[in-house]
């Protein structure tokens, strides 16, 4: 059998390494267009922050490593067009220019996103994008450089782009921060983002929120400039941090489906509505278990485990089962200005978009117990579904190294837990953790009262 | 109706309170044999050590506050006797000798534990014990005398005993630490023990393992000395920290039944056996619902929930439903030394004791990706039952403030999440605090593989 992957980062190494690992007779081939394999995108702020010194630190398997195993991996290479019915690839060489064919037994299409790049004036012109490891390390080398960037514009206030901003600004390059949306990161409420807004301000990154991008161009002193329909920014640099959007296009045009989400359409095992043709990581669209939608949420951890979970179809072998994979609640940290965020489920707006009857409770707490030195400062938000009480999302902003406590009120979203239930879960504490009622309990048992729900501790 | 309340702590003053808040009609009166009430007895090892400085700085709420919101306090007065017939309790003012009677509609029985001080020659005379904040209290103004205290020995290396060796230590007084226990900290295995054993004993802390305490004595140079089967030690004061006993004897001799555990057995609502007696906190058993056994645990965590269910049930309002505690897992986190301990459900020594086949895997990562400055180490373990994939336990000793990443495997404890199914769960991810496979996903996976069941990822 032979196995050809397109996309060589995180879901198509770990389906390549898992196929090769538990089937001798499968020949493993694998198409990237970039340089490199296997690396943490999650990792490329904090390249360009210089917080890590080389681009090779962020890879966890070189091409190099991959060939050593057995795996044929061609870099910088781009498959540009699938014959469904023929089952080849046609791929070409980035260096020599030169096209050929790759023939398939089964295709795993994991080939990412790219930048989302609005179609306004200067902008593929003169915008940075670090999407790619080699992006990263192309903006690192500027940076370095000492090429007289002292001004960066920041488009786009969700996590890349706070995380840029708060690089910069640590290797002293000012930074304005735009976005069109009234407050940074939309994945979380009003209220939460307000703290990082004040946060960001702080640390001296100038804000300029509801203001809408509509040229990068050379002003009359040489000097690029960002414009807005508010007002105009000199900037040595430009970084477009828009999100991005699935490479879909050469599946799509194979047949395969795409869905309302613009993401690939598979189902729990990975794979598309084209027979032979598997498909993993940011470009597919995945079950969001709170909403009850599929959406398209970019992120590694979910392309680590399609990867595995398309690997074991793909290899089929009858000791490891059936893998599916069964869906995202939408949980995500992150670290911005010495605050820790993290999100999980629906925002008290997507629950309102969407027609789901709420309740949520605000409140602040602290991440040691409050006597505690440094007991730091958390902001606390969670949702609950009116009628059942079901968990349906959490906040917490804070310091103190508190991100990772997201992942309870995870667990009770992806179970259906509700808050008169989760109020008395037996969650730890210690002095140097919390107070004696975890700040998910508090939350929790706000909830219940909030939503009139016994028993009301 | 008057509800008395016999201990002034966590699940006393909770139910006082909750009584108080929902009834107008109740009268609350509580009794304490101490000066404090509601008070953190985790941070009394802080107090010591001189992290936090006074007494108050542990107390949520004081006698005279309660008082203000008109609850009757009465402390330094005990309780000697229950005549559950009469409903009515004798009580004796300490500092005036007096008795009384103080009758009641409801009893709330929440009279907390002692520490167990061995029969010993020495031991009653010559042991300090830290249980209460009046003791911790003691122990503090002993140190802050500067009265000569340069060698402590602390016998017991539970977690109270490794926080009181390090506040000791950290305050510049050397530590002989014994148990008769081969390792430290029996509520974790083995091999995760034997890091904290390294870690001790770089701090300089004396340990002195599977050594049996014989007495306390004092030596022929006036000084005072433990004596145990293997050697004798020096120490100008003698630290007993060896666990908890639950104070039913009172409640006994009324006629409340006496687990197994040596704790009084209550229902789901903190009913005793007698008609008109609740019971709270670390004087109760309760259900442990990975073993499925009744167990005393003394956790303020689990006397703060006890008490807000027996106040429900107390105060009988028909808005507020029935409240019931569910039960516990056995979490339980602390710091010593600068590492995190975490742990929930079974050791894999217990599991064997209970006759209850498990696998378990071990396993050591970071707390942070692994590429980022200052990763830490977090060594990892987890257990699951045979047959089923049950998660049955897990056990963290991290350095990186990891501790509360315990709760998510608190919560698959508590809902019996299988590992195959937990192997999968959206947990979050961000370098800063964490690899891409959060380390209960890697536990999760590697149980998987070593119980033999699927999808194998």
């Amino acid at each position: 059998v032979r196995l050809l992957v397109i996309g060589g980062d995180a879901a198509g190494m770990t389906a390549a390494s898992l196929v090769h690992r538990r089937r001798d007779d499968a020949e493993v081939v694998v198409v990237e267009r970039g340089s490199y394999t296997s690396y943490s995108m999650c990792g490329i702020p904090y390249l360009v922050g210089g917080v890590i010194d080389e681009p090779e630190d962020l890879v966890t398997r070189s091409p190099e490593q991959f060939r050593e195993r057995g795996i044929t991996v061609h870099v910088r290479t781009e498959a540009i067009a699938i014959d469904p019915d023929a089952r080849r690839v046609t791929v070409c060489d980035l260096d020599s220019g030169d096209e050929r064919e790759e023939p398939y037994d089964a295709l795993l299409y994991a080939a990412g996103a790219h930048p989302r790049v609005p179609d306004l004036p200067g902008l593929a012109e003169h915008g940075y994008v670090v999407h790619t490891l080699d992006e990263g390390e192309r903006m690192r080398a500027v940076l370095d450089s000492g090429g007289g960037i002292e001004q960066v514009a920041v488009v786009g206030a969700g996590y890349i782009g706070l995380e840029i901003a708060e690089a910069l600004i640590d290797r002293g390059v000012g930074v304005h921060l735009i976005d069109r949306s009234p407050h940074v990161m939309k994945t979380i409420d009003d209220d939460m983002a307000e703290v990082l807004e004040d946060a960001l301000t702080d640390l001296g990154v100038d804000l300029r929120l509801g203001e809408d991008l509509t040229a990068v161009r050379v002003g009359d002193h040489g000097g690029r400039e960002v414009v807005t329909d508010k007002g105009c920014y000199p900037a040595d640099a430009v970084v477009l941090a828009m999100g991005g959007a699935p490479n879909v296009a050469l599946a799509a045009d194979a047949g395969c489906a795409v869905g309302t989400s613009g993401a690939l359409v598979v189902d729990d095992r990975m794979r598309t509505s084209v027979p032979g043709i598997w498909a993993a990581g940011d470009v597919v669209e995945s079950r969001d278990l709170v909403a009850g939608l599929r959406l398209n949420v970019q992120l590694g951890t979910h392309a680590n485990k399609q990867g595995k979970v398309a690997g074991i179809d793909i290899a089929a072998q009858p000791d490891d089962g059936d893998a599916a994979f069964p869906g995202v609640v939408g949980t995500a940290v992150t670290r911005v200005c010495q605050w820790d965020v993290a999100r999980v489920g629906l925002t008290e707006r997507r629950a309102s978009e969407l027609g789901i009857d709420i309740a949520a409770v605000s409140f602040t707490g602290t991440a040691k117990a409050g006597y505690m030195p440094e007991a730091g400062t958390v902001h606390v938000r969670m949702l609950a579904e009116r009628g059942t009480g079901r968990v349906l999302g959490a906040q917490l902003v804070g310091t103190g190294n508190v991100a990772k406590r997201i992942d309870v009120a995870a667990v009770w979203c992806q179970l259906g837990v509700r808050v008169q239930d989760a109020q008395f879960f037996d969650l730890s504490y210690a002095p140097p953790f919390g107070g004696v009622w975890d700040l998910l309990l508090v939350a929790a048992r706000k909830l219940t009262a909030a939503l009139g729900l016994t028993p009301q501790l």
